[in-house]
């Protein structure tokens, strides 16, 4: 693969300008590798790159080493799963993963849920015994491709991240929702959001990059605001829920955190966070996320309302917040997944910048083949 | 009907208590007076009476003169209204409720829901033409004392309230979202939340009592939080989406403000907020909240996964969250619904307290009998 980068040496914070394509195949190549078939690694790999094309550089292949590897590796993760339909009653299915790759996994739910809801108007697939599905918005955009709108939650399984306000233990995940539709032409909209303020991934990404995080993401046990995202993986700082106080709406984070429980686990049956069984002998939480649970929704409003000019409706709905005036000397107003589909085409054209230590990372497991040439950019 | 005050007189800040069952059948009476059907006056009532046996004040009572009677008097709502089913593809339909009281027709829509949910594991109702629905969480709660999930959202037609972040117009409502589910025995999981910060009612309830919201709910145009609620209906200051500012989730709340629209009102043909049409001849926004959408879906565990103890899954859920110990000197952890439904029995069994202005303004209504006698408690 070639690469290309501002300076010839891949240190120091400006990062290495990657070819999409060629590490898309890259990917591709690393996961058929591990045993995943080719169709399932390259829808695999789509899910990765989706994290670095459209900004969410915590949901890409930043996690390759840190999630994906290692579930392989450990056999946590099963190459060659195939999903097994539990129970189908038309509009809706109940299906066991049987540990595969999330990444695709819930790619192929999607589709299916689009399926049953071009017959039925509305398409359900629950899953369980599922591991990381990646971007929570990868899989629900498939769904505004198909003209629909999409609804995705997953859980953490058993992992315990945030606390509930005022607790002294953490009990959920940080619990991802995603909704997309059709919007404007090639912008679909795309809301994809940890109920938590932030998700432990964008936390990461800035220890690592020894920058604070803005006040409101984290507190201490007493409530104070913390900046030194560090202080999280130290158990000094934890995550606070959207909405930031109680006067605020954490509970509304909260109860969000919990209805991405219930949909994702409680409707599927897999692992839940706040269950005594997912302690350690010790009475510690395990922080594993095994049988992960899954909610894919697709609402098919042309199929509901025949004959009605729904993309028109989402036009003129979606045409109308863009032509909002904004406040003097502020950017343009647009719509969550706007920004994030004028970047991705920016990145498919220019490249996907990595991090210099990223880049080494995927360059120490062959990633970029034997030349690993890069040049200026 | 026979009302309680610590004072005799119902002046000041003390409130006067109610007996519930007595308010519920006054205001059934009321809601007959003006043309609606008995079983659909008393539904109307259980929703109004929800807000305020569970400290949704601002959605209760207090909405009867601001909201209901103007709809009925007006002739925007319609008494009689009988909903029509305009789709119906088993799992999911399309209803237009033409003007009815969204009190009662939204409860009647996820009954409805939760019998489709029965035989299909998932129902959906999408209701158009509808009026303002009172508490979501009183649709919502109604497919958890099902044993079911019940997802409820609504739009608020084609009324303006909130300014997308950046933004210097208001575009769309305050768009409600509720879960609800079974949970500890007779507290059941119940969210119910704007994607603001803070939904106007409670706004308005605070100027009215003169008394400042916390910094957060509102800005002025550049960005800098107010406490005086007074601004808002002064066009001063503006709601904050859930998130507060764009550092700490602001674009959720907005995105998830979006999300309501789209699957209360794309789905089901009601009107968009920010749609051209909205506007008066002279661009402003209207602000009438016509045609409303709502979105009630309730999901059946038990269907989809048979033999699976899924009570006993909820409860080891939320009886872990419960288990979780405070921080030191902190409140012991709830659940979304729990406090709620401490409350409504509470206030079951010892009446409902209406602040002296609201008693005497729905008196004068003619709600409280004759005699009107009250003592002091």
């Amino acid at each position: 693969m070639t690469a290309h980068t501002a300076s010839p040496a891949a240190t120091g914070h400006i990062p290495v300008l990657v070819d999409h394509a060629e590490l898309h195949a890259a990917l591709t190549g690393l996961l058929r590798g591990h045993g995943i078939p080719d169709h399932r690694a390259r829808l695999a790999a789509d899910a990765l790159c989706h994290g670095d094309l459209t900004g969410l550089d915590s949901h890409g292949v930043f996690n390759l080493t840190r999630l994906y590897l290692p579930l392989l590796r450990s056999g946590r993760c099963d190459p060659r799963a195939e999903p097994r339909t539990l129970t189908d009653l038309g509009a809706c299915a109940v299906v066991d993963a049987r540990r595969a790759l999330g990444l695709w996994a819930a790619a192929e739910a999607m589709d299916d849920a689009v399926a049953r809801a071009r017959r039925h108007g509305i398409g359900l697939v629950s899953v369980r015994g599922a591991t990381h599905f990646g971007c929570a918005g990868f899989h629900a955009v498939r769904a505004a491709h198909a003209g629909m709108i999409g609804v995705v939650a997953s859980n953490c399984g058993g992992q315990r991240i945030a606390r509930p306000p005022g607790g002294a233990l953490a009990m959920l995940g940080t619990n991802p929702l995603s909704v997309a539709a059709p919007a404007l032409d090639g912008h679909p909209f795309l809301l994809d959001m940890s109920t938590t303020v932030a998700p432990t991934g964008r936390v990461r990404v800035a220890a690592r990059r020894g920058t604070p995080v803005p006040a409101g993401w984290l507190e201490d046990a007493t409530g104070t605001p913390v900046t030194d995202p560090s202080a999280f993986d130290r158990g000094e700082a934890f995550l606070r829920w959207l909405g930031g106080t109680p006067d605020t709406g954490a509970y509304k984070g909260y109860g969000l955190g919990i209805a991405v429980e219930l949909l994702a686990a409680v409707v599927s049956g897999a692992a839940v966070g706040p269950d005594p069984a997912a302690l350690e002998g010790d009475g510690r939480p395990h922080g594993r996320d095994d049988d992960i649970g899954f909610f894919l929704l697709a609402l098919a409003p042309d199929v509901l309302r025949p004959g009605a000019d729904v993309a028109g409706t989402t036009r003129s709905l979606f045409g109308a917040l863009t032509d909002c005036p904004p406040v003097p000397g502020g950017q343009p107003v647009r719509y969550p997944g706007w920004w994030e589909a004028e970047l991705a085409a920016e990145r498919r054209r220019d490249g996907v910048p990595l991090p210099p230590h990223l880049y080494e990372e995927l360059a120490g497991l062959g990633l970029f083949g034997r030349s690993g040439s890069r040049s200026p950019r």
